[in-house]
């Protein structure tokens, strides 16, 4: 069987939570720290509760959606997009939904649609990721 | 001076280097541990001549360059989408050309298109940003 062949109406759920390490170590990485993020004052004057999260932290979930838990490993990353909704916040539980939404088996491509959603279960991001899928 | 026209004809020039330290928190943030971004072998008979960086690390570059490089930090990304054109190994040199590609002062919405190369002046990732500005 080709690898591919395991995205056949592929769809998983995934849990990621915003914590304190995941804030530090995407502020180490990325060397943002743009008020809005780091400056309680800042961002309540910009109409936010409390600090924003890096939208990119979601990047960092999509990579590990991708590298770890599709049904094969052999991937890679070709193309991807995002929209933010809503404002993520410090210690927010999110829910990833990531689901097959075309196949390309010529050219060993598969593109997948995904929403991340909030506790409160509202969207605060979606997208697509188009993915090679390495055969040998 | 509304701050949007501070972004009329803006373009700028970026450099990232993608050090072992961006690798370690990249993948801390992430808990990406993907073979093709950490098993050399793996990579090798994958095509590539080494490990391949994660290419959201990319991303990571974008959200500095979003927060903490723009004529003004009052902003905020709304969408963003990238499409990778060449593999990123460790200690690659890059740089980032990020310019305006159309303003819309009624939305206070401004988009980007940008291009990260690699030392070799080639083509690694390719993209657009689309930013709100807060005017107060």
């Amino acid at each position: 069987m080709n690898k591919i062949e395991l995205f056949n109406n592929f769809e998983k759920e995934l849990k990621f939570s915003v914590t304190i390490e995941v804030y530090n170590t995407f502020q180490l990485c990325s060397g943002d720290k743009n008020y809005l993020h780091t400056d309680e004052e800042f961002a309540k004057a910009k109409g936010f509760r409390e600090r924003v999260m890096y939208g990119n932290i979601l990047n960092t979930f999509l990579s590990y959606s991708i590298g770890m838990a599709l049904p094969t490993p052999d991937v890679m990353i070709q193309t991807q997009d995002i929209q933010y909704k809503r404002p993520v916040f410090l210690n927010d539980e999110l829910t990833m939904n990531i689901k097959v939404d075309e196949i390309h088996k010529s050219v060993n491509v598969v593109q997948f649609v995904y929403k991340f959603f909030n506790q409160e279960n509202k969207v605060v991001a979606k997208g697509h990721v188009q993915i090679g899928v390495f055969e040998s």
